[in-house]
Formats: C-alpha cells, sequence, structure tokens
C-alpha cells in the first residue's frame, strides 16, 4: 500500500516508474524525474534528502550517467524508489519533491549516443519488398538469419511534441527523365519501439543474447519519420539517409525492462523458419530458442492521425527479439555507449490495419485508406499531428503505459 | 620568419598547423595541442601565458569546444598562433610549451558525433559495382545525380595506431547453403579523407555549397576497416551495418582547411555527365559548377602494408566534393553538430595502382597482387599493419604532410 493518492490500477503505477528529463520554469536545469501516477519525483533532490547517495546520477540533464551505472544500480534505483514511495516513513522527505505533470517541461531523456534501426517485422519487411522491389522475393533472402539493421542519424532524435519541416530533396519516379529537387510528396511515419542501451562496453567485447539484460534499460516509443520518395532513389546500393535522417522522434518517458517482466512472451516461429546460428539463439526455451533471454514483448500500440486511430499494431508480431538485435549489434566487436538507442523497425501485424506505416497502410499509395469524415490518405499532409500509444500488461492483471510518441509536420522551409 | 629552428619546407610549417588532442606522462589530462615541425605546442597553456583568452577552448579533451566557437574562432585562433610562433616577442612565454612531439600521447582529436561515410569516387564505386553486382550497370543510376553516402557508427572510430580483433560475423557465399559463422576472411581497408565538421546547426536549417566553408573545420586521413564477406551478405536492402562498424581509424592531427588552400583544383567532370540539381552546384566557376565553392583537393596519398606501398590513389580524382557531401547532408534539414565527421569514401584512381582497398586491388580475390616478397595478398592476414599518408601542396611550392592513420589487426577474439 502507498502512502500516494493513486488508484492501483494507474497505468503508471509503482509498478512502473518510468524515467524522463525534466525542468521547470523556477529551475530550469534539466534533471531526471520519473514518472508516478500524474506525478513527477524530481528523484536527485528526493535521494539527498532521504539520503541515498547513488542519487546523485539523476542531478543531470541525461538519464546516460545512470546508464553507465549498469544493471546493478538501475536494480538498485527502482528498489528505492519502490521503497520511498510506498513507505509512510518516507513521505515527509519525498513529499515535497513530487511536482505535477502539467507543471514540468519534458527534454530529450538520453543523449543519445550510436542511434541504430533495425528491420525486424516480417509483415513489414515483406510489405516494404512488395511495394519497392515488385520484382524480386518480397523477403530478402538474408531476411530470416539475421537481424537486418542500418545505422541512422542520432542528432536528430527529439523529444515527443517536437514539430519538424517536412523535408526537401531529390526524388525520381519511374516516369521522370531525371530526378527532381523539392518537399517531399511521400511523407510517412514508421511505428517502432526503441531500447535504451547503458552500460557501456569496449572494442572486442560481445554481449551474448543470455547477456543482453545487463545493458537493455528500457524502452521508449520510437517514430522514425520517413520520405519514402527521397528514400526510394537514394537507398541503393547504401541503404536509407536522407529520407529518415531529418527527425526521429521516442518518448520522454523510458519505461525499464524491469516493468515490461509480465508482457514477455516467445517469438512467433514455426517449423519452416530456419534455424538460426547459435550467436543469435541464447539459451532459450521454445521453438527454436525463440524464449528465454530472446524474449518478444506484449505490447500494443495505437497510431492516431490528428486524433483518429489509424492503426493498431501487435508488437508480439515481431520476429527478432531486442537481445537477438543487441547480440546481432555487437557479435563483430562493436562496442556500445551508454545513450545508445535502437529502434525495432516499423511494427506491422498481418492484418491490414496492424501497419505501422502509411507506405503500407495505402499499399504505395494505390490504395488509399479512408478517414472517418470521408476523406481519404496515402501520406502526411502539412499541419498533420501523429501520435502513438502503446501498453503492456503489468502484473496482476494491471497494464503499463508507455505513453506517447507524438509529432506534427511543419510546411518546407 | 619565425624563432623557432624550423626548415622552411617542413611539411609540418607555419603553413599547416593542425589540431590534435595529446596528454603526457606529467600531466594526463587530454587537452588540445597543435603541430609545429616536430613539437606539440600546448595551445590552452600557451594561450594564457600571452593573454589570448579564446584560448580556453583549448583546455578541453577534444577539439568539440573549439568546433562549437565557428568560423571566426578558427581563423582568429589560426592568426593567434602564426603570430605567436613567427614573432619573436612571444618566445619567452610560449617556449616553455612546446613539447617534442615523441613524449606526448596522441589521443582522439574529436569527440565523433553522427558519422557518415559517401561513396565519393566513380572509379572506386564502378569497381564495386562489376565486382558485387556483375549483373547490374557498374554505376548506379543515382550515383552522379547526388553524392550516396550512409551512417556509420561513431562509437567505433578510433584515432591512428589502435589495433582492433579481427571481426566476427555472418556471411554466405554463393555456394554455402545457409550461412555460416566465423571470422571476417576478406577484412579489407578503405582509404578516405574524412571531414571534421563545426559550427552547429539547427533541425531545417540548411547548409548550401557556398555555405560549407563555414562549417568545413578541417581534414584528417580515414581509414574504413570493411569485411567484405559480411557485408556482402548483410547490406541488401539497407546498406552496410557490421560490416564495417567494428573499427574506424582516424589520423592524430586534423588539418585545417585554411591550410588547403593551394590544394584546391576543379572537380574532375566532362561534357557527358548529367547537370547536377541546383542545391549541389553553388556558384562555382569551371565545367558544370565544378569549381568556386565545391572545390576538389589535390592530395597525394601512399597505402602501405607492413611498410610496403601497395597504392598512390588521389584524392583529385573524386567525383563529390566536400562541399556538396555537406550540402547534401543537410538538404533535407538535417542538423549537424560540432564533431560530426563525414568520410569521402574509397579513393580510387583509374590506374590499378591508384585502387583504395584489397577488394579493388585483387578485384574481389580473383586478380590477388604481388608483394616485394613474391608472397601474394588478396586480403588483410592477422598481424598486418595499414598506413596510410598523405601530402598536399602548400603555399609556394612547399608540402603539407596530412599525417598518418595506422592501425594492425589483432587475430579474432
Amino acid at each position: 500500500m502507498t502512502w500516494l493518492d493513486l488508484p492501483a490500477d494507474h497505468p503508471f503505477g509503482l509498478a512502473h516508474l518510468p524515467y524522463g528529463v525534466f525542468s521547470t520554469v523556477a529551475d530550469p536545469a534539466p534533471r531526471v524525474g520519473v514518472r508516478i501516477g500524474d506525478l513527477v519525483l524530481d528523484a536527485a533532490r528526493a535521494a539527498a534528502a532521504t539520503g541515498y547517495a547513488a542519487g546523485a546520477a539523476w542531478a543531470t540533464p541525461s538519464l546516460n550517467a545512470f546508464l553507465g551505472q549498469g544493471t546493478t544500480a538501475w536494480a538498485a534505483g527502482r528498489a528505492w524508489l519502490t521503497q520511498v514511495l510506498n513507505d509512510a516513513a518516507y513521505q515527509h522527505a519525498v513529499q515535497p519533491h513530487l511536482l505535477p505533470l502539467d507543471a514540468v517541461t519534458l527534454h530529450l531523456p538520453i543523449t543519445v549516443g550510436d542511434y541504430v534501426d533495425y528491420y525486424a517485422s516480417a509483415h513489414h519487411a515483406r510489405n516494404v519488398g512488395m511495394i519497392f522491389r515488385p520484382d524480386s522475393p518480397a523477403l530478402p533472402v538474408n531476411w530470416k538469419h539475421l537481424p537486418i539493421g542500418y545505422h541512422g542519424r542520432s542528432g536528430t532524435v527529439v523529444v515527443s511534441g517536437t514539430p519538424f519541416h517536412r523535408p526537401c530533396g531529390q526524388r525520381k519516379g519511374p516516369q521522370d527523365p531525371v530526378p527532381v529537387y523539392g518537399p517531399s510528396v511521400r511523407l510517412d511515419i514508421e511505428a517502432e519501439l526503441g531500447y535504451v542501451v547503458g552500460g557501456a562496453t569496449s572494442m572486442g567485447e560481445r554481449i551474448s543474447v543470455d547477456e543482453a539484460g545487463e545493458h537493455l534499460f528500457g524502452v521508449v516509443l520510437l517514430n522514425d519519420w520517413s520520405a519514402r520518395d527521397i528514400q526510394a532513389w537514394e537507398y541503393v546500393p547504401l541503404g536509407p539517409y536522407l529520407g529518415k535522417s531529418f527527425c526521429t522522434s521516442i518518448s520522454a518517458w523510458v519505461t525499464p525492462m524491469a516493468a515490461l517482466q509480465s508482457a514477455r512472451v516467445d517469438l512467433p516461429r514455426d517449423e519452416a523458419d530456419p534455424e538460426v546460428l547459435p550467436y543469435l539463439r541464447g539459451t532459450g526455451t521454445g521453438v527454436q530458442g525463440s524464449g528465454g533471454a530472446a524474449f518478444g514483448l506484449d505490447v500494443h500500440l495505437e497510431v492516431r492521425l490528428n486524433g483518429e486511430v489509424v492503426s493498431r499494431p501487435e508488437y508480439r508480431d515481431m520476429y527478432w527479439s531486442p537481445a537477438q538485435m543487441l547480440a546481432h549489434m555487437t557479435v563483430n566487436g562493436a562496442s556500445v555507449g551508454d545513450g545508445d538507442l535502437f529502434g525495432s523497425g516499423t511494427i506491422s501485424g498481418p492484418e491490414k490495419g496492424q501497419r505501422g506505416s502509411f507506405l503500407e497502410l495505402s499499399w504505395g499509395g494505390q490504395e488509399p485508406f479512408e478517414l472517418a469524415d470521408g476523406s481519404s490518405r496515402s501520406y502526411l499532409q502539412d499541419g498533420d499531428e501523429v501520435a502513438i500509444t502503446a501498453w503492456a500488461p503489468g502484473p496482476d492483471g494491471t497494464r503499463i503505459d508507455l505513453g506517447d510518441v507524438s509529432g506534427r509536420v511543419r510546411p518546407p522551409r
């Protein structure tokens, strides 16, 4: 029983405790906060008031210092939070450091190190293959053997709510004799989860599937805004570049992996799927090692365009797990840094209403989808706002709310 | 006339003045140094001793603070250096802060923000196309319309001299029924120039070709170590990832663009080359705007394998200029940060002896090249050391020496 006035089933209850970075008008220095209900705990100040010395890492403008302390410190921090927010003996010391959510400004929670984006949904990869490469096999031949990924631009990762300008660039349709320049006319979203990494490693070290939990700190919602026309013209042979690098949005609250224990599920596999190489297997259980450390997550997403739900992707449909993606990232000896971020890739399911991009929802613009007002849509218009929300099962039938990532498209500059 | 005991034609003379980061046994805090002859100037201390207040930015463990001050500060810093190293009135104050090069440890000169690698040599792109994609046109259809690039891993950029372990990963040859795991058997180099960026911009801003000089601080030598077997299996459709992300080496000294005025050349173009879109042209002169702000550089490289020269690439053969690459990077509104780095891509010329990768020198392993001892080589062996050096014309017939980037291959871990 907590001393807080908080319904037991609140989606930001004591079983959740996500971390973010905030400031206030009275104290504009960004610092780490923890969301509880509709309040934000000024974590470093509450720690100081209760004599929790390790909380000094929270008096910094990003989660990176805390991420660098590693898994033991993450567990200790969560244990301390759970104790002081439950035990009435701490109420007097802690309560002054709880601020109303609507009185704070939220910032980017991490200083992003390397940002990698994966492509871990077979449904998405197959759809994109059919749309972009109609003359080739829908799923690339390597796709079920390794989690395909690429590096993205970390300097343009922004916190939810940050607007951006429609990007300009080159495009060339099949009928255009030469490329043309202008604002993207196929501006899209990609609904993803992002994983925040900590416990930096050195070059030459690998993180196995079984060790991944020591480096996977938490989860954010991620929207990898994409200009499909720019991407289609530029991406052969070295992959997406300007079609993706103008903006990537993440949610303000990082949900610790520790809060998602009840959301763990086996990965979808059937007997026809190839056995993966041992470094991608770990000591998992289930079909072809799809469980255990290589677990998936039962996260339910909703994508809203100007308030209207246009898709409901299910994260449990993803083929590759976060542990597999991290093991793959480091199998060549690449180091990871505190604040590294990797995206899952667009989350799409087998049904049309579960597709996580407009490219798929409108089938490359050939089948515009209808909105409630009778209009139809293929891609984003100036002024559009997209918000992605998600929830996952918490303990005892409760829900964990992963918050939201939103952004609005401004006209081109 | 300088008060320093320095030959007028020294390749690290007063016309050069490259920046780096160093430490000493007596003072292990890394800080900015400037190379002059075979000495390193402890820049912040010399600045303090002469009352140059802006030099405080050099009392930091990377060039990033100085990069953030922008082009006016860069010019002022260079003017101050030139003055105090010339004018005997400063000798008494400055001389105590000159240290022998062999008494210092050199560190990574920048904290790398985003790292992008381009593909700006038509000779290299054509060679790779013929080797990797024999059934397609050698040069991708987009290649002469835009500088193709992709993001690399900034966390594994290391300073010259740092060894690395041969990477492991998946590969699958055309005859292999399934992918296999193990150490790369096609470990390669890519001889490149890298450009160090400063004067951070905000999202939504663009840097035009004409403005690029305000953000291009300087040049390093760069070796983009590459595992060709890992790369060949993974890179379709999202580009290179683990085949590149294990290590990228840069030289310790950053040569300011201001030192390369005498090395500016027009880009190679002929009438058959397509006109590029205006945003890639600038207000240049020469054939199709290939001169002016979109200048190339007359830098002469040598690639040594265990001391033996195996290639002499010429940077003047590159198709795309640094200003064009920077303008392209930001045309979609992507911001740049202080300490961002972009590589030119492998520098290859029309002759076999000018190819900047073993992939090309051995034509995908089909034509191993001979070494002086009679042995032949296709790719790197454990224990191999590769060193890349370069020079460019300086004023009055002198040479600017761009130093070297070297690295040794350790056995797989």
